[in-house]
């Protein structure tokens, strides 16, 4: 038994951005974008620079974060497909142990109330209630791409600070100001220089920091894991003065794109390029160089108030017995390979930034330090149960504890590659592509040299990211790469193989179990 | 839409053995053991001569036939596996048209009280209840092989026809006489030439045929679907007399053995001939020449009472709107390959007998013919949603409605392939072999001429069955053979590929929504 486990961490606190981008913030190299809060968790702690999430999409990503398992094996694959009732999440194995997880901000969990109403559970009762927040206890659930509903105080935050309005949210904070003392449409790019009309002080982001830090002091000495889940930088791309014109002229970087001559452009990418107005929309320069300053804007924005958190804790005494996560739920591709949005594999998108603090003395050796072990977004729950000193739970599971790497105890035998999944079956790209609903299915494998993509009754398409780093070669059909190809996909044979299913029995029942016939009164095949 | 669609039929009876195989049925070829009534069904119907079950172990297999899913889509991988409670089956397909299936015998569903704990479902919710029982609604749920429960009849049955005991199935319907007046235990193999104490009219196969001849006539013209689960012929191998001395004497058939020189026998086939107690019994030919006339005798009463349900059909107009299926949920190796019981992929275990009766006249031009079109037991549950003129579930359900090939409009088309799974982590094997618990898993794929088995880290098994229909060279590790194993070995991934693990949202829904951002007020990537 490990030292961490003999030495639980009591409280852990679950950071979550929705759509940053790995490299946008100043610990992972933004040379403009200054962190300095997201920055001081890096030097207090572990900066994963090949951190994967399991779908570049927000849905599956955090069901993926809050069951420890693989797209594949929830069953939640795309963001309008509700999260299957009888998933184990890490409210469920915080309960087996009489612990709670809390929510403040965004899970977008799409509630399964179909099972729910086959299995004759009423909505109103709490166990159900819990299902449709995907597990966690709820301090104020909000998903932030629509007005806030019944489970967030936002809207009626908002009116109590002179809001007035029936939909503050979508009247003030995505709604943008024109300057003339006018209202602009937050939801269009062509806006995103405009500031909202909602004051900093009263913004999403602004909100719920304020109400993560009123439960974590209300909490006083009583242990708490708290999932703090901003939907920042995520659209509709508005921030409030002054983070709407902080970066207005700054260097909002280079736009990646391939030579169309050389790309070999997959014919999925093609339909998203064509087919899907985000791609349209940042295909042209001048949207991505408008945008991006917001993008940039509201990033600083979410810094800005973790340095609040982040003062908190310490004064608190939380810094010292509090594991934090800070990560994202995937990346942007911020018009880079001529897409918008995520979705696609490339490494804007299915790579996110991740930085664990473990404030122990057992972590004093990797203390600053950079890893660039293959982590996953699976491996945040089985590392939350085993910092609380909890038992993990293998049957389902499927992700690996960070611990052995938070430590310095064991990068040897860790994973040598990472896996993702993408569903486009709800996008135009399946109509432009002409494909049925089950027929759109895409899963990727990336190793230290070479980038993978399997797609249902399409070829696959290969990078070889070590003399093509930007992924803007596509080798899916190449001649001569047919035993690379190969192995890439023996490798995802072998990861199917290994999905997790036999999820209601565990381990040691099974240990347990075999062979025990005649315990149960049963002599087969006994002559 | 076709003509079974328009039509749809009025009644179901989904009748099933418990570990019949294939081969010893007169219509399927016996030489000794005359099935009468069940070759009438063959001549009414179709016989399906290359019929697999999704597993060759009683509980996964019939998770399989009750949802219409793969063993590692519903997750209930061996016999100690609690069936998912969220899983959806045939009673809940039905349960959407209003309409109920009934159960009368096994169904060896392993509740999944786990779940419903979580959920907050109290277990005597009828819901609870129905999850409980796969789906099903209870007209009599008895397992069979150990004491009757809560659910079944029959422990009262027997107490009020003179069968007085606290325990009267251990007692008297699996015990046996040992001539002299006194007992014998009838679980022991070497007693299987004893008569059981229990009269034969108040045998299993008796007692469940009466309940579902009871239940249909009390149905009268209310449509029905009915489950006749007979437990047998499977373990306790006693039969009540004159069943347990009809074929004594009679001619039990060739063993089929391997020559140990060329079979190169897989580590798991011999983990398994060297570890459990039935291989090493049925491993010697006295104790296989004792046992087997038993079989035939259990299978002959089933028979025998199938004839009364025929005659009832026949009598009431039944016949003419109620499909009939005859299966088994796995067969029985009876000492081939120096194999008891089931749970390797031999045909003995993995083909079963499979039979359907439509009445309707579009399937006269099939009527008693015989197809060897690969069938699975996946297909049932679509067949019978069919049958009624139910809706499909395509999203759910992994198997296809076998109404093309029962109407002969469309074999063409039709799978090439059929698959099956193990789990043997519960068996001595797997400590034979040394292996976790999450080790063990094992996928077979056979196509006409070749059936292979992946292995969970151990070398794959590959047979010629067209040179070898008795299975008795393994060439998995033969030089030769690559392009073979590589061939086989990409179906199963193209296999997994197409599991159906987006569950919770059906294919009209995911048409429905594809791209309808803007309808729900989202103006995403808008210029």
């Amino acid at each position: 038994m490990s030292d961490s486990r003999r030495q639980p961490l009591r409280n852990v606190l679950f950071i979550m951005c929705d759509q940053l981008r790995w490299d946008h913030l100043s610990c992972y190299g933004h040379p403009v974008v200054q962190t300095p809060a997201i920055d001081e968790l890096a030097r207090r702690g572990v900066r994963f620079d090949r951190a994967y999430v399991q779908s570049p999409v927000c849905v599956p990503s955090r069901m993926s974060f809050y069951t420890g398992r693989y797209v594949g094996s929830h069953g939640t694959t795309w963001n309008h497909v509700p999260f299957p009732a009888a998933e184990i999440t890490l409210g469920d194995h915080l309960a087996r142990a009489g612990r709670d997880a809390i929510l403040a901000g965004k899970t977008h969990v799409i509630p399964d109330t179909a099972s729910l109403e086959r299995l004759g559970l009423p909505r109103d009762a709490s166990e159900a209630r819990r299902r449709l927040d995907g597990g966690f206890g709820e301090l104020d659930r909000y998903d932030g791409h629509a007005p806030p509903g019944s489970e967030s105080g936002y809207a009626d935050y908002l009116r109590a600070h002179g809001y007035d309005s029936a939909d503050p949210w979508s009247e003030f904070v995505v709604g943008a100001s024109d300057g003339g003392g006018g209202k602009a449409n937050g939801w269009l790019l062509r806006h995103a220089h405009l500031p909202a009309r909602v004051r900093e002080e009263h913004s999403e982001t602004a909100y719920m920091t304020d109400r993560a830090l009123a439960y974590m002091q209300a909490q006083g000495d009583k242990p708490w894991v708290l999932h703090l889940s901003y939907i920042k930088p995520h659209w509709p791309l508005v921030a409030p003065a002054p983070y709407h014109a902080m970066y207005r002229d700054a260097d909002t970087g280079r736009i990646v794109r391939a030579d169309p001559r050389t790309e070999n452009a997959h014919p999925v990418l093609q339909a998203y390029r064509r087919a899907h107005e985000d791609c349209m929309s940042y295909g042209r320069e001048e949207v991505v160089r408008h945008v991006r300053p917001t993008y940039m804007g509201l990033v600083k924005q979410v810094d800005d108030h973790l340095r609040r958190v982040l003062d908190y804790l310490d004064r608190s005494g939380r810094a010292d017995d509090t594991l934090i996560i800070f990560t994202s739920d995937h990346g942007d591709h911020l018009g880079d390979h001529g897409l918008g949005e995520k979705e696609l594999f490339y490494e804007q998108a299915v790579r996110v930034p991740m930085i664990i603090v473990d404030p122990r003395a057992n972590a004093a050796a990797t203390r600053g330090s950079a890893s660039d072990a293959f982590v996953e977004s699976v491996d945040i729950v089985p590392t939350i149960l085993e910092a609380l000193g909890l038992e993990p739970a293998p049957h389902v599971v499927e992700g690996h504890s960070l611990m052995p790497l938070l430590h310095g105890t064991g990068a040897c035998g860790w994973r040598d590659a990472v896996f993702s999944e993408l569903d486009y079956s709800f996008r135009s790209a399946r109509l432009h592509l002409g494909r049925a609903v089950d027929e759109c299915g895409a899963w990727m494998v990336r190793t230290d040299r070479w980038k993978y993509v399997h797609w249902q009754g399409l070829r696959p398409q290969l990078f070889d990211l070590q003399s093509d780093p930007d992924e803007l070669v596509d080798l899916g059909d190449a001649p001569g790469f047919d035993a690379v190809r190969a192995g890439m996909k023996e490798r995802l044979f072998e990861w199917l193989l290994r999905r997790k299913t036999r999820t209601t029995v565990d381990h040691a029942t099974v240990v347990r179990r075999t062979e025990d016939w005649r315990g149960n009164g049963l002599f087969i095949g006994v002559w």
